[in-house]
Formats: C-alpha cells, sequence, structure tokens
C-alpha cells in the first residue's frame, strides 16, 4: 500500500494530540513514505525552529535502516563508528534516538515513517505510535 | 508578528482548494518562517515524491534574497551567474521560478513565505496567494 | 504496487538485450524503486567505468521530478538556471539527456524509473522502454 | 585480470543462493571492480530500502584501504579516529562492518570487492565469500 496524505495527516493529528493530553513541550512531526520522502510535516508553536532536520533525521535513518530509531541509539552506544558511518552514508539524515518510528501495514511492511521530536525520546516515540494507530497502521518504535 | 502553525495550515488548505477548484495537477505546498525554518508541509497524493525540496527552494531562495521567487528567476534569465551563486550561498535550496510567495503583514514585515509546486509555476504562484491571502497576510509572489 | 527485483532483473536483462540486437555500445542500467532507491544494476563490460552515476542520475531526475529525462533535457535547453537548481535541489544526481524512462504500472502510477546510458541517449531510452514492457509496465521515455 | 559483468553476477546469484540456503534476511549484494567503481547489484524484496548504499560502503572501504571491511571495524574500535578519517577521504563510503570481501585472483591480485548487507555481519560476510567462491576467485573478508 502506499501512504496518502490522508494518513499522514492522520498521524500528524494523533501525535500531536497525544503530545497535549500528556501535556508534552511543542513537538514536530514529518510522516516520510515508503522511500523516505517527506509527505507532510507540522511542527507547534514554540518548538526551537530548526526541528524539520531533527523530526527528518529520526524518520530517514529509521526507513533507510529499517529499523526504529530508537534502535540506532542503542548500536550507537555499542558501535559508534558503524553509526557514524550510517550518518555518512544518508546525508547526515540519521538522528540515532527515539522517536523515529516505523509505518507498517497489516502485512507487516514498511510504508513510511513518522518522525517527533520535542519531548523526551521515549514521549516522543509515544506519540509517534499513537499516531501511526489512528492511521490503522502498526507503529514499531 | 510570528507565524503561527494554524495560519500555515490554513495558508496550505486555501493553497490545495485553490488548486482543486482550479483543477491543477496534484500540489505540494510549504510554509516556512520568516527565518526560512520549515513550519508546515503537505504533499498531495500523485504528485512526484521529490517535491519537498522544490516547494523549499522556490520559498527559501524568497525569503533569503528578499524577492519572489518570480523575481529570481527574471534575474536568472538576465544573470545567471549571479543566481548561481545564490544557490551556492544559501545550500542549493535556490529555485528560480514562480510559485515562491512572500508572506507579508500588514505593516509590510515579511513573516514568512509559502512554496507551492506541481502545477504551471503561474498557477503554483496563485496557489500561495490564495493561501497567504486566507491568513490574512498579503502573498507577493 | 510495489516494484520487484525479479521485475527489475527483466527489465535490465531485456534493455540489454534490445542494446545486443541493435549492436549498441556497452549499456549501463539501472533499476531505481517508486522512492528513488537503487534496486538492481548491471554495466556492460567495455562500458566506461563511472556509468552508474549516469544511469542513476537519468533515473533520479526522472522519479524526483516526474518526468522522463529527456524532458528534463528539453527543459534544460529552455531554462538552464532552472534544471540547474533541480540538479543541486537532488544532490546532483540529475541528467537532463533521455535515457531516464519511468516505469508505470496499468493504472498510470509511477512505481520506478529505468536508467540506460552507453549509446545515443534516443537508443538508450528505447532499451529503458523494451526493458519496461518485458516486465509488464509502461516505459515513459 | 579484469572483472566481468558475468562474473559480478555469478557472485550475486551465489551470495543469494546462501543467504536462502542459510535461511538469512533479504541480502543487498554489490560488486565493484578493482577500481571501486559499481559493476553489479541487487536489492531482495523485503531488504530495507537504502541498502544500496551500505553494501557499496562496506565494498568500497574494503577496495580503498585494501583490507576486507571486518578488519576496518576493527580498526575503528581501537582507533575510531582513524577510521572517521578514512571516511572522510573516500567520500563517506567506508562501513566499518563485516561484509565487504576482497575479491583477488589466484595470483593474489585484487580484482573487485563484494559488499553484501543484510543479516548479521558475519553472515554477511559468508555470503560474499561463497559468491566469490562461485566465481573461481578467492574471497577474503
Amino acid at each position: 500500500m502506499t501512504l496518502t496524505l490522508d494518513q499522514a495527516r492522520t498521524i500528524i493529528a494523533a501525535a500531536r494530540a497525544l503530545g497535549r493530553e500528556k501535556d508534552m513541550k511543542p513537538l514536530s512531526v514529518v510522516v516520510l513514505d515508503a522511500g523516505g520522502q517527506v509527505l507532510a510535516f507540522e511542527r507547534e508553536d514554540g518548538a526551537p525552529v530548526g526541528r524539520f532536520a531533527l523530526a527528518q533525521g529520526k524518520a530517514y535513518g529509521a526507513i533507510m535502516v529499517g529499523v526504529p530509531s530508537r534502535q540506532l541509539g542503542v548500536m550507537a552506544a555499542e558501535r559508534p563508528h558503524f553509526v557514524a558511518s550510517l550518518s555518512t552514508l544518508y546525508d547526515g539524515k540519521v538522528v540515532p534516538a527515539a522517536g523515529g518510528v516505523l509505518l507498517r501495514d497489516a502485512g507487516g511492511a514498511i510504508v513510511g515513517a513518522v518522525g517527533v521530536t520535542g519531548d523526551t525520546s521515549d514521549n516522543d516515540a509515544d506519540a509517534g505510535i499513537a499516531g501511526a494507530e489512528a492511521a490503522g497502521l502498526v507503529g514499531q518504535g
């Protein structure tokens, strides 16, 4: 399946809603398609201005490597040189910290990724997973 | 004034609405703040996948140089070497074609830019201007 | 639909077969998926060693902009500054010359692109189109 | 001797065959010539989309430094700053982890490298070595 803009908007809305419900700091949320290309993005008022790149890096690294960005963070602690090389391979767009959540369809195929940044990494990932579920997808964060 | 996410969403919605009304091809629309940082983006279904960079380049060039991207297109035809240097100065994020529309408040101050791509450059700019007006701003395209 | 490796191999084999049938110079053929990511590549013996980048640039530009690379060549002649900006936007991976052929499914959706280089640009495009047809796709070159 | 496309195809087929036999995860396999230029590549269905760069980085680093990428991983653990500089020298195309296997002819000369990614690094290297042997070469992994 191909992720639609409506799905991407639903994901962003639900991620932001969880942020408000849990009183998180202002969130920035990007949705990438299965090829890592940007589909939609929103940065909440009060978030630092440079958050697009951070949200994109979480989601892009997840898509390129095929694992949630949380796992890239674990790999970075164990093998920093390897994750450094990933960053270079993927044009610097790899952020090894939780918040980059793979979006899978019912069959398990990766259809895109959502990248969230703003609060703690764990909360960022929770917001992304909530977004995935709202769009009828499984979020692997 | 500082552009809000709600305004950005209004701009994108109104630009897309004009696109549907005029039967334009699928649009991609980005809104940048006064510093050129990404605030919101949406890519309509059926648009080529790489459209984020193109929309961003129209709006970013406009913000950095302080003129609509249409004018950068005129400059590029007259002085290609100068616009080539602008592209290099601004990390390649300069697209010299109409569709990058400056957003001005009632006092004339630049508060951001909207970048639209998908249809003819003229139509892209019209959509951006419609977006600006819907948010109570003046669009200079 | 998602392009499979078997389809990509069929495309490459058929493009190369046309090259041999028409006595073209050694061909290099890449197949990219709908997101512009590399799926398969072959460089025939005797081709210049740097042909991967050239084949990729034809196909990648086509995917990112949503038009065959032949059309990017026409645009480059008319508006060189615009195509120069596309090259910068897409990491230099834009070759504005025929041979980058969009792959469309029966419904018209872009599912990838094939990039061919080695002979004349027209022959390169013919080889890519032959490849598309062999895989049950429509090649737009 | 100069590596041929037929040899490269044999290497890829044999590496993939070992992957299927050992029930490895979907593999991506690149073959580079003695100059580090891409000769052939295949990405199996289900592999993460960004695997070309990873496969290439394993093989390219091996060719440029003249050691298997496994050894670059050992060097990276001992002298991370040195391997970081290699990455910069070689355009970021250095992945310090097993799976980049040097291809040597009967006389011991390096004729190319195969880069495999998808399963554990050790399994990746085993697949590359199997590919080398199938083509009548010695794989140093």
